[in-house]
């Protein structure tokens, strides 16, 4: 599987080596899960300095955009942008980040402490994401996409390299999907025996409704609240064949069940985690992720809104 | 310093040796505390299965209670009580807690979910724990302080121990104060060149005022957010003199201080934390932490009421 991308290897050697200088493993923490038989842990990616695992692949795709000269456009509901943000910061590169306006306060508030180009467009990620490919046609810079680019995606792998050293045995991994960066770096990086199953929220299917059509194709985007994971996929993405190929299994769930997955994250497991993060918990209390094997949750990211984590606490 | 306790190493085993059994390591999560300069570091006993560091010295303490064949009574705040459910259904033992009646919601739930006998008694922690003592006496069973037993403080111990393992070279360790006995196992197991810092809420400040004075003495406790610190301690407590003679330093933190506390742990590194547990985090926030080494904040639980914790964040 690892011709799917070129110099796959190499990319994932120098992923490794950039984000063992600058990141430290996230904990692995063991969970009783009612009514899930297996063993259960979650990765606490929102121990990640910047709140979420999207740094893994910022810090690759920028270190590797230092190693070529040329600075960095991305686009991004937030936390891609806010690793963007922190990798150019460590590596001394100047970074271009465009998110919609309606991207979460708390996301565009961190964004905004370090130096960077931060530019708000129109009101979705599709707007901002078709912004960003034009000014880095215009600047002669390199778009970084935070979902599609060789080195997000082996950035992204370190979380399951990570994992392995944790947790002897075969498992399984939940692993929320967006764009489906995260879900194919850990496809192509998981060890022999390890099971990968993708979560969608069912507002914003674009990776699996493509994974079923053969090609990359466009969908409605409701509303949700894992606006991490909102948005449609450019046509040559290459992530839904990625899955395709790796034999991802996806699934899909609905808005209450994330609401109440963010809230037992809190109070069970004292976890803060944005609804991105918790559509795995969501899926598994739905009966779709089975019990059969160790199972490892992804919580990707904590950058939730204070007055948004309230109310659904209250609710 | 060891003899203070009878028979301190060998208590000390014997609480390695069931802690091993039945508790993973809790993480130690690296963090940016604005405006402190030293390196810092959050030790995530919120991640404990009971949600608190309090099921350290439960099961050191049901475990010495097995070995004597008798059944145990305990008083608790709750976390305290939540530990010794836990470690009575995993070690088969019997147990009573006695919990006052305005005990936190979260933490009574969470206790009525195990086979012990629960019994909700008078306005306070001091009127528990004198019926705890009443029926100890009654029963023939063995009363199990949540703070002067030796087996407990033992129990606490072991969490000075998991953080020398993580953190390589000397650190100084925060340490929430109620009755004392975290700090006490922490500052009677710290490696040479370890400091502990006491912090106690204002409106509770039994230990300190005892230590100063050179014996128990009765304080007025005011209302506070950090219900698991709230309540005297009994006239024999063991743990001022030997916070007293490891020279442990004490500070104090108000209501407002631990509120921000509380949300800054929540909004900027993720971690849902009670009051008691945030006190630490205020202590540094006010400058009563020297900040020239080190520092590992031990987060002490996560039991805190939903609607209390919403409210909190949204204010």
């Amino acid at each position: 599987m690892t011709t799917t991308i070129s110099q796959w290897a190499a990319r994932r050697d120098a992923a490794i080596a950039v984000l063992r200088q600058h990141l430290l493993p996230t904990p692995l923490v063991r969970i009783h899960l009612e009514g899930f038989d297996a063993p259960a842990y979650l990765k606490l990616e929102t121990m990640q300095p910047t709140g979420s695992f999207k740094v893994r692949g910022a810090l690759a795709s920028v270190a590797a955009s230092v190693r070529s000269g040329r600075a960095v456009v991305t686009a991004s509901t937030g936390n891609h942008g806010l690793g963007v943000a922190y990798a150019a910061t460590r590596l001394g590169a100047q970074a271009i980040v465009v998110v919609s306006e309606n991207t979460s306060t708390v996301k565009i508030d961190a964004m905004r402490l370090f130096a960077i180009d931060l530019r708000l467009v129109g009101d979705g990620y599709d707007a901002a994401e078709a912004a960003a490919l034009d000014l880095a046609a215009e600047e002669g810079a390199l778009f970084v996409s935070a979902y599609t680019d060789p080195d997000v995606i082996a950035g992204q792998a370190t979380l399951v390299d990570e994992v392995a050293g944790q947790l002897p045995g075969a498992f399984q991994i939940v692993v929320p999907v967006g764009g489906g960066g995260l879900a194919s770096g850990i496809a192509l990086a998981a060890p022999v025996g390890a099971r990968v199953v993708g979560v969608e929220a069912a507002a914003s299917r674009a990776v699996s409704t493509s994974m079923t059509v053969g090609r990359v194709v466009e969908v409605e985007i409701g509303t949700t609240i894992a606006d991490g994971l909102a948005g449609n996929i450019v046509p040559d993405a290459m992530t839904p064949r990625i899955l395709a190929e790796c034999g991802v299994g996806m699934v899909a769930v609905e808005e209450a069940a994330i609401h109440d997955a963010v809230r037992e994250l809190a109070l069970r497991y004292g976890v803060v985690a944005e609804g991105s993060a918790s559509v795995g918990i969501a899926a598994a209390r739905l009966g779709q992720v089975s019990p059969d094997m160790s199972t490892v949750f992804a919580i990707t990211g904590r950058n939730i809104a204070a007055d948004r984590f309230a109310r659904l606490l209250s609710s």
